[in-house]
């Protein structure tokens, strides 16, 4: 069932390794089908150099295996969580790449400092906060979905114009409407967490980029005015 | 219209990804025709893996498509500026590679720290001012390019002899007399704009190098006493 | 003899390169037999580019060649001394990437910092103390061995939970059940390594990462409660 | 003429860019011939992609072109002042590689901060004093010479022992006793000083290695008792 879709997915993860943005068997990609009852998923801790879409797992939205023959990425119930509450992402990332887990760690937010950033990210990502040691012992992957949730609601932030997230002590997290846009979402975090501490080192006193700097790359890129790219 | 152009820009624009400046579809690369009536750009938003010559777009000089069946760069307007205010100029390079970008987010010139840097540009890389929110609503990319040239203009500094500038919180332009030598600055100032960074953490008094060293650098590949390369 | 063995262990050098973790001859790779009576370890200072599996040395717990053309790699007497002090060692890695290096340098434990870390070892990685001159002089290669065992003796670290160690002023040596799991905590000590560099350059106040979280990564991976990867 | 010296030559000028030491047309290596009366030097200036064999040029001591149609490396007069004043040195390399060049323009020696470093380098790799603006006038190249020259005479450093300087401002030269010698020594500078800055950054009171350390890892590899390699 849904071969198409795996296919997407599987070749989604092989692109993570192409962009440098996971080593070994780190990192992992999923997508929901059309009707939104199913998620496909890489399965847990595969060699990417002999991954397949057959291999490619595919569960309900309680995390139950309705095919496949391999245990799912063990990171499975955040990207669940993440469809059951944001109802326009269509695919989850999940990798360790470098700058941007370094920035997790560090426990930061990721400022704005410039266009690369407004041209994806409106306004900041933000860092969620530590679970709580209960919510680590208790359902550990679930409470990462649903910390990144209680982030974006209690700041008010919507997922579609800040589509990625850092957990704290762990890594990023995007998101997109298709697997490309979330694969491309978390290379543009990776690179703007770069720039980002670049930036503060070439000038410690670094300021966001002016708000009207930001409206305008964002909304050339999205929403009904937008006029970047091809129609 | 203007094939070995469009083969010579679109090409140039490929070399971008070779030399690593370039991810996903940023960085564009134009070229101005000889009788500097029409300018040929990368088309909007376009994989670079799929990009073809006949793809490029070609305009005249207020930005009215002469040939092409695609959208033109968004940042069309800034080249054009650039063409009509350096006569010199034969080719336009944008692109967002990371270290010269971040310098750019960082709001700080590129200080001339030693031979490198002098062999190609005379002094230091200007990074502009902020745009005011009335120039970004108006004619974002226009004055982008406008910004540009003020700051040359008013810093008296020749464009012929600093091939590139630091556009504030977004990124540089580079040109040249070819669209291998627009490529060629771009490489440089990604290049230099690192060094720049790491002198000053190996030292943080680090100070410019002596003037009579970056006059013998920069006149022994420039200019009439020359003697760099092949004649 | 131990033929497949040699093969393994090649193997396992040449993945080194292709990690980037090691340029030019620097770097080795051995393993013990099953009866742990004899290792096979890279010969010195050999190109990797012309490395084949029988030029692999075969020596006992000694260090005597017993089979084998070449001379065996001057690190050999500190693997023998693992091999001899931790039963469950399969492999030794010893490597001069990058960043791993540089914190040996620096005199510094390598902190855990967030789950990236916490996935593979359990806690800081152990930077050992000097060797005093006289160690140096007398039996430099079998003191550096010895001081690695030192460090996890007196600071009560398991090896197991903790497959690496950063030997001051020197550099990185990593171990595993076979040699591909060594070559892996050598990736993930380097990486492991940078990530902790930045996450200090983002926020200079860093802080591990809590230990519920800790404990969280390292036992879904390890022990008998792992659900990571496939059974 | 010594065609075999120039197959050298420019199999050695080709591998710094396998290496990641140069980009565009920076950097040139030169060999001596064994009666020591003729330099084989990279032409100035053209591409690497397609540089051959027959391009190299030929030059006497003094710099006089006696084979070749092409025009020596502007560094030429550089190279011959090292090969006058050092009798043991058979082969110079000059690179622009992105740490050394920095470290040069931040005027600092490289400290010997661990075993990577002194393996090669038996001490601190010195950086030049400053040209005056006279000998930047009126013979900067070869004045480039003689101030490392003078560095090496003045502080009492062998140049068999540390193969390799900082010009202040400029970038590294690195020697040896065939081309592939001194072609590693660049290598090896380049990652000894990205390797000293991590260092600082990861402890700011990062301290050299200790004397005893250092003779070990020098002397294991260089004179009577080197043990390290095959015989």
């Amino acid at each position: 069932m849904l071969e198409e879709l795996k296919q997407e997915v599987c070749k989604a993860n092989l692109k993570l390794v192409d962009y440098g943005l996971v080593i070994l068997t780190w990192g992992n990609v999923s997508a929901i089908s059309e009707d939104r009852k199913y998620v496909v998923i890489k399965p847990s801790g595969v060699d990417y150099s002999k991954m397949t879409a057959d291999q490619m797992v595919v569960t309900d939205l309680d995390g139950n295996i309705v095919d496949g023959s391999l245990r799912p990425s063990s990171d499975l119930m955040t990207h669940l969580e993440l469809y059951k509450a944001f109802p326009d992402v269509k695919s989850v990332v999940h990798t360790h790449s470098t700058h941007a887990t370094a920035m997790a760690q560090s426990e930061r937010d990721l400022p704005c400092y410039g266009t690369t950033h407004a041209d994806t990210f409106y306004g900041s990502v933000p860092c969620t906060r530590h679970l709580t040691p209960e919510e680590v012992d208790e359902a550990y992957e679930k409470n990462t979905g649903k910390v990144i949730i209680e982030t974006f609601s209690e700041r008010k932030i919507d997922p579609s114009a800040v589509p990625g997230v850092l957990v704290r002590k762990h890594g990023p997290f995007t998101w997109g409407s298709s697997c490309k846009k979330a694969v491309e979402h978390s290379v543009i975090l990776e690179e703007t967490a770069k720039m980002a501490l670049l930036t503060e080192q070439y000038n410690p006193k670094a300021e966001p980029a002016p708000q009207s700097l930001q409206d305008k790359h964002y909304f050339r890129k999205h929403g009904a005015n937008a006029y970047y790219g091809q129609k």
